[in-house]
């Protein structure tokens, strides 16, 4: 491990470590004239454990955004040495600034990271996404250097050029954006190469929700190992979160980061293993601390302990946003829970469609799914049995049994640009 | 000053500085594969002041070449965490590799630049050049951190973010590359704004060779304070030479770099203040020195001592390559001394021609020089007297006198694309 003492740590210690920090996180915050307000009544001597920090008022987007640039700061702008923002060509904009200490402990943690899924000092990293102010870029650099990894800055773009870097200092890790990983594996192979005969052994991918399906394809394709992250700038950029070689789930690292997982509705945590929002706070960030961000990004816990040795919780990956949850019955249901599940099954084709409909006086999901041809068969028993296991399937991830109506392959309505999901036809 | 007791050093203290670490350059240099073969025969102690490192060999692109990827390297591949190469898409590329104490000192030798012009802790700078294998991009950022500049990696293009980011974060300092300078000045206007009212106060310009028109005129259009800096990838990146707050030429860090400027035919020492070929020698470069490396850019030094207190040598501004100097009469002249010259005199037109012709036995430079329209009169005795004028300002300049033509505005033909310059109609 790359600091063996932090990763490994007892849970007891772990919390402890957090509480504390937690405490002189708040103190440190209340520099900053957004907390300074948003803390008054609280004392940080008053919490007993970390789980207290359930006590604390939510940060949002709004209010990041109500606050630029400067009302998250805890000290002079002069004490600064970094700021990345988002676009803000429309709209008001975020930023979030570092101080030289604050780069030092992201390298760290990237470093860590980077550890975890076995880079090693003695890799060359090719950084193929783009720096400036997305935070993946400078990120990823920083880290890799940090390790100790011969870095080739060659920015997005230009795959003949990335090839033939890759080719002549023997690259062992990629920084790939996972939707550009799978492009570019087909320009290596019309480059004239074998993607197993290149010198790359590990991707890291991120920045971009991906399924695993996507990560087996693009693991496949370019014969390589691919690693998923977690990460956003509000808490630094990437880097929150990592896999280890064991490529089942992320490590939070919670001796800089406090993570919940909350129903986004009501605000409460969410039983184990269940999914919901994911809540972050910083433990380490001395500029611009930021206290139970609300991420809008949906993941669980994975319960047990993972058999890298790391005790630090494991987030799996991000299924959607919180935006996109429907309630019916009193239930959370998020359409990537639905996806997962109906393209996990070998028998379902490409497009779906949910719908919630209003029956009498009740709401009902309605779930549409194409059908490969071949088991389209005219065999009424056949697509009954085929209909009950996808709801069977589909009520084990939701909890709530739907009607399912099989189609054939091509029949549902494909829109132009990104696919419509989810038709809510319920009564107001 | 940055750092008082190197930048104000005196001379013969720098001189002995420079003695000592050209010999330990020298002893690490024999770790690569090249210098070892290279330096075989040379003892460093035999070595008695720093101008004795005329007995050493230069260092040519080609050699760069010959030894990629790893020939120049003195340590193992592992110890490094950063590369740069040139693009290599044609040709063999060259690369530069630097350990974590070579950034470091890269870094601080930005820094040093940066304050020299005027720039401070509580300043803002938006780096606006594309980062990537590009030194000057990386390079101005890891410079600006470490000299605690609060720092917008911007990156190039997008006009209107730029806009919004530099006004929003009240930004003092721009890197910009020349060319994009008076476009962006432009586009400032469009939007709306004066640039007499944004918040900036020091362009940090260079990476293109310029005039001192151009920078004059930056400086009006964006009513900004431009400063001019040099640099080679082959030599770091940018921060080798850098402009103080008296914008009269650069100032070469002679405790990190040796410069020498030479004839390019006879690789002897010019006299001081003559134009020439600019070699560097790295004094403190670990993981690949490199020893009098032929940069084919020519200038001369300036005599005497600047105002501001540096001991430092200040080099002029970049007067074209070495490949384009042409040899009449035995003497060097380069195309760049004709047009400042040509330039500097406000009868000249914006174009001229320079020929060589052979009559009789010898060789002639002829110069063809457009006329602005009002000095073209119908007076013989008026444009004899210019004609005589601009002769003579050129003998001054480059020691030989050449026939000067005078033609009406318009009438030298233009090719498209670059300037054609010199025509050489000798006899061989």
């Amino acid at each position: 491990m790359y600091y063996d003492k932090a990763e490994n740590m007892d849970r007891a210690s772990l919390e402890s470590l957090q509480l504390e920090r937690l405490k002189s996180t708040l103190e440190n915050a209340k520099n900053a004239p957004f907390y300074k307000e948003q803390l008054a009544g609280i004392n940080p001597e008053d919490l007993q454990s970390a789980a207290d920090i359930t006590k604390l008022p939510f940060t949002t987007k709004d209010d990041l955004r109500s606050q630029y640039p400067y009302g998250m700061l805890t000290r002079s702008k002069d004490e600064f040495v970094r700021l990345h923002a988002s676009s803000g060509t429309t709209g008001t904009p975020t930023a979030v600034f570092y101080t030289q200490k604050d780069l030092d402990t992201w390298a760290d943690l990237m470093a860590r990271c980077m550890y975890a899924c076995g880079c090693r000092k003695s890799d060359v990293l090719q950084n193929m996404s783009g720096y400036g102010l997305f935070t993946g870029g400078l990120g990823i650099h920083y880290g890799s250097e940090r390790l100790g990894m011969l870095t080739v800055p060659a920015g997005a773009g230009n795959t003949k050029r990335q090839i033939k870097l890759i080719r002549d200092f023997n690259v062992s890790v990629l920084h790939i954006i996972p939707s550009f990983a799978l492009y570019f594996a087909q320009k290596v192979e019309e480059a004239g190469f074998d993607t197993a005969d290149m010198p790359w052994k590990i991707a890291l991918i991120g920045a971009e929700p991906h399924t695993e399906e996507a990560r087996r394809k693009i693991e496949e394709m370019m014969h390589i190992k691919a690693y998923n992250s977690y990460g956003l700038s509000e808490m630094n950029g990437p880097g929150v979160a990592f896999e280890c070689v064991h490529q089942n789930g992320m490590h939070v690292w919670e001796d800089a980061y406090i993570a919940e997982i909350i129903d986004p509705t009501t605000g409460e945590h969410v039983k184990e293993g269940e999914i919901g929002e994911l809540v972050m706070t910083t433990l380490t960030r001395e500029g611009m601390p930021i206290i139970r961000y609300r991420t809008r990004d949906l993941t669980r816990f994975i319960p047990g302990q993972c058999e890298c040795g790391r005790t630090h919780r494991r987030i799996d990956r991000i299924a959607g946003r919180a935006d996109d949850m429907m309630i019916l019955k009193g239930v959370n249901i998020y359409p990537m829970q639905i996806e997962q599940c109906l393209m996990a099954m070998p028998e379902v084709g490409q497009n779906y469609l949910i719908e919630l409909v209003t029956e009498g006086i009740t709401d009902q999901l309605k779930v549409k799914v194409e059908v490969k041809d071949q088991f389209f068969v005219e065999d009424m028993r056949a697509l009954q049995g085929l209909q009950k296991k996808i709801a069977k399937n589909l009520c084990n991830e939701i909890l709530i049994t739907p009607r399912v109506e099989l189609c054939q392959h091509d029949s549902i309505p494909k829109g132009e640009g990104k696919a419509v999901r989810v038709v809510d036809k319920r009564e107001k």
